[in-house]
């Protein structure tokens, strides 16, 4: 199958210069793609192999990469804050979900979470995705079509907090909006007993209400935590964590529904 | 397909009483089941929905929960040290494999990641596993087997750094052995190329000559970092971060190969 | 004055064999003291500079060494948790005190944080310590002798929410109660203005209870912040992190007393 | 002596506006001070006590407070990169030194940590530092002076790793140069036995090879950490930690020396 490993136009290719100059192009014949270290040509990408490497017009070097899960969370049209690899990874885990299940997503927002979920329960499952915002989930479906898991994706533009879901016994519900606690009960509804949901939110008040709403919905083993990143910089000249970055994202809470 | 979700002789379940008491069982119909907080009676579970609440003969409440995969890992029969799920869902995203993927894992060891992979890249994808000795592949072939993905796996009782691998255009590698720069160069010819391999290593020296042995292979874009975990318990008395806990795992590490 | 640095009957030693086995000695001349690794005898030390190596009854050896300030902080006897080296190092240069300083301490306790600002206001400064319980003064007034710092010291058993406190104008208070907001009020007609005072709570809610109470009372420039410490193992077989450790203590809350 | 807090010409006051608009200023009757905020008259403020309120011309209140140490430390004019408070607070009580002491300094740098060892050995004690650049002498000799410590401190211009120190008998040594393990050796000649040294750098290596230097010079009880600092944001829309901020300044090493 060497043949799926060529750059063909419709390719999404991270092009990656360094670590500050990392770009998601979808590969067109006539683009020219320009960064400040000069311009690619990308119909000389065409027909290569992934892992290619090539040179800006200024003789740089570049790379055509496959875009990580991570990548393509990071590089969606944003039209909200997202939530971070490092965070989400940790949820995905939390979680019972594989290929072939079906989640519910609250708050579709910019659609990395929503794109990486499609990607998970594919090539069977079902990601049905609610947001009240119908912008939100114009630029959401572009950015899940762009990533390849449209076909796994159902949008609803739909406020939950007051007409709830319209599936029954999905497998998990992934919650990310301002006020989880006015979507706990309806989310309920519709998840499979025995099974899990998660939320995350920056503030300590809002942790607080969510954990609430849960006890007060029959949800149990209700765990919070905070998972932190610090990248670590490996040079000739020494080992040393970076300096400055990402201090605080979002508290992580994650329960399992029991029967009433 | 609610049937789907009933708890029958052979299903694995979560059995939880409260945080230091959560047990990973398979259902047998006539097994009980001992706890410092009194016996269950596997037979009286049979037959009832996962969610199902419970009571030992000493009239303590217990659920019976969808074991998530971070479940799944931590209960393994362990003959390692095994991954931390906030370090394997971080690495998972970090890498480009979904449903029908193909992946190799270097170092088998108690098998939590194996299942893990197994789990995200069914029902048509494999992971190929390496490991040196042959006792560890009986154990993890048994916790991925009871945890239900054996069909994805293929099992090597073989040492990579002397006679590498098998396969080629694998994509993503897993690399979980004390010295990850005896692997990478034969790690490197079962890549695909463009793709990502990941390893973790507790203590900087690995880190630094995992880091120059991806350097001298072919691999670009070599991100280190470090996943921490912080517990923030939420108690009508009050809301604080956990007082104990883990303070260091590992250092993770992504590199991408590009062509020569 | 290398005299000073002779060991005598009545010097505090640190009594070093590892990192789990360091103890604060008071030198007595008939005292024999024992450890899992043997026995040593305090007479044999007498005479000798600190700084001394001996050998236990079993050959292993000790070493004689001057305690730090957080040796004497850690080794008192204890009625209650203790703040931390950690957080009051910080605290310390929070504010604005150093040798000749009046400082006002609400909340005895053990006597640790007592100690440690007496050696900083010494030789004319003073600490004005309060406390509800007098078994916990006389717990700390021991601590604080053995130390050394009992001349910069006053004791009072007093409620400072109900009673308030007796100085003016001194140059810093540091609070730790459980209730901090009770006393912040009393606090601020013992502070001179301009000055600093300093507060810790383990909980979210204190911490927000007591900047409400603090922004009521003329305090402005309030900072709240949280200080973490985490051992590094340099070791022959590589450095890493210790793996596991204290994750949280306290919050710690600064600010700065305005003229009404 | 209520006098004593009178803020006159030459007083050092730190004029606070908000968060990003606090400026240490020496008092002089005919200066203006101007911030984007808004102009001050510094003769508004003399003859009124410290914790005055005025406004800017612009109509926007500033404060009028004592400064902190660690005010003191961050406000120096600065030649180099400068030791933190949460670094410098927790090392100060890793040694045994108070009012009186004598303390070497190897690397003044721009002073920040030389005005803090004297604040805190002061009325008695010295602080001897040293330092290779004369240029940074002369503006740490400023920062110091300006602070109102330099009758605690003693310059020397020299390089310790060849020519060493003048003193004997110190009661601590604190090193703050790029290559600790140049100096071990004559800092030890310095340093009363029984006494702590500490180090601190940003790199893995340099602490490898420090902690190696300190092991071949008859140190002990050698402890490596890492002090982590991170704002809580404490508001009426919501508790969190602050999004970003400094991840790494320096490992700490403190270590124990005894007789040979």
């Amino acid at each position: 199958m060497l043949e799926a490993n060529i750059i063909e136009p419709g390719s999404l290719v991270l092009i990656f210069l360094d670590n500050r100059r990392q770009y998601l192009v979808q590969i067109k014949e006539d683009l020219v793609f320009s960064t400040d270290l000069g311009n690619i040509k990308l119909s000389e990408v065409i027909g290569n192999r992934f892992g290619y490497v090539g040179k800006t017009h200024l003789g740089k070097p570049f790379y055509c990469l496959m875009p990580s899960t991570a990548d393509l969370m990071f590089k969606v049209k944003r039209k909200t804050t997202i939530v971070y690899p490092k965070d989400l990874g940790y949820l995905l885990l939390e979680t019972a979900i594989g290929p072939g299940s079906s989640v519910i997503e609250i708050g579709t927002g910019s659609g990395a979470l929503t794109l990486v979920l499609a990607r998970f329960v594919a090539p069977d499952g079902v990601v049905y995705s609610y947001e009240r915002r119908q912008d939100f989930i114009e630029n959401a479906k572009e950015n899940v079509r762009r990533a390849g898991f449209i076909n796994n994706v159902r949008f609803f533009c739909q406020d939950v907090a007051i007409d709830g879901v319209l599936q029954k016994d999905v497998d998990a519900v992934f919650v990310d909006v301002p006020e989880p606690w006015d979507v706990i009960e309806k989310a309920r509804f519709g998840l499979k007993s025995g099974r899990h949901i998660v939320s995350w939110s920056p503030n300590v008040e809002q942790v607080k209400r969510t954990v609430e709403a849960l006890k007060n919905n029959n949800f149990t083993r209700i765990k919070i935590c905070e998972i932190t990143e610090r990248e670590l910089l490996v040079r000739t000249q020494g080992v040393r964590p970076k300096e400055r970055g990402i201090t605080h994202t979002a508290y992580l809470i994650r329960a399992s529904l029991i029967n009433p």
